[in-house]
């Protein structure tokens, strides 16, 4: 390789590192903003987010990246592959920055900030009409940047690339109607069951150390490292990986659920072993960082579904859980208990929602944005439209639009094409548990013996430790050997609400 | 105003805000290693704060600067007050760090981290030879940047200006000596003084959820803002101002002596008013923190010993103390406690020591310092020096170096000139107190009712709220009318011990 070359290679790679270092600086005080900042210091604290963040953009939209992207990308045959992933990185991120017009997305910033404001309120006040301006606004300048983006067949597939590279309409359609398809009768039939589980005991007061000790507990069995980490409370939980040595979990505590804060506490673990697995050489590069949205949700909920509200698991850990408690498992068996945990209920509220139901909730989203993006749908029938697909998937009917089109947050904040990967990561979690079994075909053993370690370093060795170094399909197909398959979450859902309802 | 010149001053006063906000963010990660950050983060964590600290060393020494100083400060007459200040800081720094040449720098920053590990071994092995050489070379690459900044009277003075502005030898020769002359007799009474007062009740055990159920109300008492901050616990206490919304307390727990932590909480809740009273229009400058390190520690200082070890603040705060305790004052009154928490004892170590002795080991650090400048002293034989000092104005000698000349971080960190402040902030302290007691005359019946906000508001409008809008001298005459003048600290002294030990 030319001296010249070798040069500018490191010199970017220096510059990436600076980006990475910010990144980074603005991920601690994302954390700290949710863990106890003092409130009089969060104006500021703004301000020194903002200029950081733009600073960012600024490197990433630069003179100099585009001067390294020129020279390098052509000659990337000549560097390691962490170096080429690292160039197509910067230069889609470069592409997707650079192609708006900067006073167009400057606007489009204003208008995200007060479109959350209004929505805050308009929630509240179970008005559409209010918030509905504000929306028909964000999908025209939506829009128009899939215009400048460019889009191959269908302009959704532009959105949904930013959060899960390779995903298109074509196969959604083809997964989604399938998952639909074959979960709505479930729900149905469930509907009908008498077969109840008993749940009244879960709500008994439960006390929050009590529930902490417990949650850390189950976050050192499942192979979270404290040496890398830390468990600290908040109102809506997360798991924020700073770098692979300093991966924090939040939680929540509810004294009448306990629930809330394990399951919650054993779904942000899954996303923290993730990034505190991802192999140490990507550190101080952009690619030390799950590949996607969805790879990310698959290993949260392959921990909080197929390991957490496993039979097995709980036979390793009703005990436990019973000696934190007060008391209010000590007449309840673990049938009943399991039971009770595994509780399907068609609900009008997606972050309430149970395993089965959940993918429906996305599935009617995605209805909606694929329609809204192919100009099938216009906003001010959004209330109408949402309505009746609830009413068709889940059998319930918002009585109000707070509860119904207003619930979530991410159109507010122009996160369109975002939810699929939620549903995605059930179907990547329920494809990797099948790969999983042939080489760890004791699975339920090792859960009731509480030794997690394999399972742990199977899941780094197929997913985590190459963060972003292979696209989310890349890492399916090497795993799985197969593109995206429903059929492997609907045979999951289906034989285990079977067995829990008698059905 | 000419149009160009308001451009300039705006286009000055973001690049400042910018330098702001680095520095904020670097404040947070420092805060974070200290209280909890997973210790396998901590090497990316370095680079990060690495990274950031030399693009903020480089916006204060770049050609962008250079320019805003050029065109601006010839015009500084057309600005508002707080502009001016800020070009003459920015002018400052500036030249402190634009003139020593950037790879002497490097090396000396190499060295610097050199020191201070070979420095941490030597002090443990009580090897003052093996600490030896990296001192000679920290004071001769210290000499030649005297050297490149210049210096007046005295070499020493451009150390002390970096942390005292218009502090000189002059000056200190005198206050340091009249304030040692006065303090040795005193030492040397209670040295032979039998009324000694019973301390044993004081190390039992003190829970420490205890204690800092009781430092939090203490807190509170002094005015702490807890939406403007909050109290963590470290290993080194200390007080960060991110922005005066945000000045956050950190205090360490020692179960077998509650001092620790009261004592160091009230020091430190006394940095923290500084910060969190600094006025609004200040927020976004570098001019928004304490003006020097010596006016910093007039507040801490004020509040742990003219607050915290008065008699009057006890009267209100005893039973409070022993409602919280677990029964070892319950047989001690309040006249037995008071005197115990005024002891004062010769000791080796700095940190440890009392109020009384305190200034005498800052005297001794900075004779020694100015003779090291003024090649009067070698560093070869500085123990001999430090010991005999210790013995002439304490009585008390080291048995090894590594409680002698060795204990303090200070020199491994190339931090020469520093140690003055602690002295100096005692000095204004006692005279602000003075100055006080015109406003205030009844200081103690205030403190007996625990009602200090008449206190806090007095010194934040005459020392708080400037920042550094005004100098550490300027400061002190427009509160005393005087310059610095020891013997309103010594009377109080001589006062305050002849009584406790009824000399």
């Amino acid at each position: 390789m030319k001296e010249e070359l070798v040069e500018m290679r490191n010199s970017f790679l220096d510059y990436v590192k600076k980006m990475t270092a910010y990144n980074e600086a603005l991920g601690l005080m994302f954390w700290d903003l949710r863990t106890g900042a003092p409130k009089n210091g969060v104006e500021q604290r703004s301000e020194v987010i903002g200029m950081l963040s733009s600073d960012l953009f600024a490197m990433s939209t630069s003179n100099e990246m585009a001067a390294y992207l020129a020279k390098l990308s052509p000659e990337k045959g000549q560097f390691d592959e962490r170096t080429q992933r690292l160039l197509e990185e910067c230069q889609k991120e470069y592409d997707r920055n650079k192609k708006i017009p900067a006073s167009e997305y400057r606007e489009y910033v204003v208008l995200q900030s007060k479109a959350e404001n209004v929505w805050e309120e308009a929630k509240s006040k179970a008005d559409f009409e209010m918030f509905q301006p504000y929306l028909e606004k964000l999908v025209s300048y939506t829009k128009r940047f899939i215009h400048y983006w460019g889009y191959d067949k269908n302009k959704y597939d532009t959105l949904l690339d930013m959060y899960e590279p390779g995903v298109t309409v074509d196969v959604l359609d083809k997964v989604f109607g399938e998952l639909r398809d074959k979960i709505v009768p479930v729900v149905h039939k469930i509907s009908e069951s008498e077969n109840k589980p008993n749940t009244a005991f879960l709500f008994e007061h439960f006390s929050k150390e009590k529930q902490k000790e417990f949650s850390l507990k189950i976050l050192e069995q499942m192979g979270y490292d404290f040496n890398s980490g830390r468990l600290d409370e908040t109102v809506h939980p997360f798991a924020i990986g700073l770098n692979p040595g300093d991966v924090r979990v939040t939680t929540k505590y509810d004294e009448s659920d306990w629930r809330t804060a394990v399951f919650g506490t054993i779904h942000e673990g899954g996303h923290a072993l993730y990034e505190q697995n991802i192999s140490e050489d990507l550190v101080g590069t952009p690619l030390c960082s799950g590949t996607s949205m969805g790879i990310h949700e698959s290993q949260s909920l392959f921990y909080e579904n197929f390991v957490g509200r496993n039979y097995s698991f709980w036979k390793q850990n009703y005990d436990l859980l019973k000696q934190h408690a007060g008391g209010q498992f000590d007449s309840v068996d673990i049938d009943h208990f399991y039971k009770a945990i595994n509780e399907s209920k068609p609900s009008l509220i997606r972050i309430e929602a149970d395993e089965l139901t959940y993918a429906l909730h996305i599935i009617i989203r995605y209805e909606i944005e694929k329609g809204l993006f192919n100009d099938e749908i216009e906003v001010k029938d959004l209330p109408r439209i949402w309505n009746q697909k609830y009413e068709e998937y889940l059998g319930v009917k918002p009585s109000h639009n707070g509860e119904g089109v207003l619930q979530d947050v991410h159109w507010a904040g122009g996160s369109f094409g975002y939810f699929p990967s939620y549903a995605l990561g059930y179907m990547y979690a329920a494809q990797f548990r099948k790969a999983m079994q042939k080489d760890i075909p004791d699975f339920d053993e090792l859960l009731e013996k509480g030794d997690l370690t394999l399972i742990k370093e199977w899941l780094t060795d197929h997913v985590h430790r190459w963060g972003k170094m292979k696209q989310p399909l890349e890492i399916l197909k090497d795993v799985t050997g197969e593109g995206l398959n429903a059929s492997h979450l609907s045979d999951y859902l289906i034989e285990k609400y079977t067995k829990v309802y008698s059905l």
